[in-house]
């Protein structure tokens, strides 16, 4: 079915003040949830909302929970997450990593003890939307075997880069695994073979066989051994920053939380002219698309995608599963 | 044959030191470049010294000239390089860096108009040596096609990533086309097929044939789309940063020069407590180096192979090819 971004807001928004969310955090998080959906990535928006429900009714997201500063250095602040919702604390945190942007022209907050932040990208586009650069990643669970190794002993710890542009953002919001498991369970159902090898088959070979690659749980890392290097660089960074969990640590809870995140921007005023700002990434982004196109196949610059199926939704509505709005209305 | 660290290191500097390069830059280059052979990077080490110099030569590398600061906001500064020695600009920078960190506990400087700067690792262990959390990177000519493209208008832009470790520092050095054209080379050389696909052949398949890319120049990115990805994002973040050139702009110079570089760091002894801060890089290196390895491999944290190849070649000399001494004694 189809349903506007409104209705979907506020039909999240209902269940969620149903279990006692503050009202400015139900607002943020049923925001984030729909605008995740609005950009097609269902997988991080109204198609997960049932296991986030799930999470707070079990007491692993506190509804009630705010981040809240512990340490100040000036331009780089900690804040501990005190196990509230994901989506909300990264929200507030990048919020604040603007703020620090705007003062001291770099800012940086390291999050520690917060769950899980849904879609990465959504902070990304945040911080554009502000007029600022930023680098922004978090640890997760172990769920990605290090190069070399068979079990899963890191995170795909997702990076994302924004930088704000008139004509679109450019934002990046990649995960370290190759493929995510949301997308292999998505090929596994429709029987369909991955485009690239994705994870090992028991045999320890390389394979495109979604279902093969669940069973073994050895997904494959972005580029083999450079993914798993920058892996461990995030989490270390990430849990250091914070003073927060590692993902040895994560893998101790009974489920994904306790996570440590990282929010740094630049604020873009002060560095350059708003002319030349958009003179540099307009330059940038013409040339990168201006590669002679593989045929049948067009060059994005990174976000490209997103906008244009923002822009459509937010004409058409946002197509959701029948059983998945069934199961969210009666939560 | 083989030649003792000071040997080498007193050889090049003979070099720089006829080129007219002040004494202080000779020196850190001379230990730069000595420092990637004895750690077993040759292609960015002794092996590229004869090139290095031809550009000094030829007018692209200006040996007199120094990084300054042009611009100061607090705990981040823009320098311009002036077109000097790659590695001596990257060595200042980062050392200013540290010591913005030191003092604001994040420092950052954005780099201009500077040239290669060799091995980017060089700079993470420069970090982690001091006591600094860093992250740093560099934009390139265009010299690989964008996801879906097949001309060359993004760069391998490497990142660089370190954290510092009493028993080792954790270093991550990657360049985002997952195989370097030194590698393709150096396989083609000796009819080696890659051991994973590594860019197109000229009917647009992915191949494992070192001739057959160095003919199409269709290069991979790292992990395809998302290596792409992450290229175009360092590019706007460097240039942006520095004020600076983009690849489309280096791409326009005669030889590779003119390029942007971020150096971010952190202090760690600020940050958490010696004790503290030991504790958790172990945990987190203990705990993926502690993944059941694949039949007959075995896991290595970032820098791990590295450090145990610089203390093989400490006691028994560093290799160097006769042909390729032959060339650098004569320069």
């Amino acid at each position: 079915m189809t349903i506007p971004f409104d209705k979907l807001k506020q039909t999240l928004k209902a269940v969620l003040d149903s279990r006692d969310f503050a009202e400015e955090s139900s607002e943020l998080i049923a925001n984030l949830f729909s605008e995740s959906s609005l950009d097609g990535y269902h997988s991080h928006g109204v198609n997960r909302f049932a296991e986030f429900i799930k999470n707070v009714d079990k007491g692993v997201i506190n509804p009630r929970a705010l981040p809240q500063k512990e340490q100040s250095f000036g331009a780089i602040e900690r804040w501990d997450g005190h196990r509230g919702a994901g989506p909300s604390n990264a929200w507030i945190c990048m919020d604040r990593a603007m703020a620090l942007a705007r003062k001291y022209t770099i800012g940086c907050l390291a999050l520690r003890n917060t769950n899980h932040w849904m879609r990465g990208g959504s902070y990304g586009w945040q911080a554009a939307e502000g007029n600022c650069m930023a680098i922004c990643f978090t640890n997760t669970m172990p769920n990605m075997p290090p190069w070399g190794g068979t079990t899963p002993t890191t995170g795909n710890n997702p990076l994302i880069m924004a930088v704000p542009r008139k004509d679109g953002h450019v934002v990046m919001d990649i995960s370290l695994s190759q493929f995510s498991y949301g997308k292999l369970w998505q090929h596994k159902l429709q029987e369909k073979p991955l485009p690239f090898p994705g994870g090992y088959d028991a045999d320890g070979n390389l394979t495109t066989d979604p279902a093969e690659i669940i069973a073994t749980r050895r997904i494959l890392q972005t580029g083999y051994w450079k993914g798993s290097g920058l892996s461990v660089m995030i989490d270390l960074l990430a849990s250091l920053l914070s003073a927060g969990q590692t993902t040895a640590d994560i893998g101790k809870e009974e489920a994904e939380t306790g996570l440590s995140q990282v929010f740094l921007c630049f604020d873009q005023e002060q560095l350059n002219s708003s002319d030349d700002h958009q003179d540099m990434v307009n330059r940038v982004i013409e040339h990168f698309t201006g590669s002679v196109p593989e045929n049948g196949k067009s060059v994005h610059y990174p976000g490209e995608q997103t906008r244009a199926r923002r822009q459509q939704a937010l004409q058409n509505g946002i197509e959701v599963a029948d059983e998945i709005w069934e199961k969210v209305v009666g939560l």
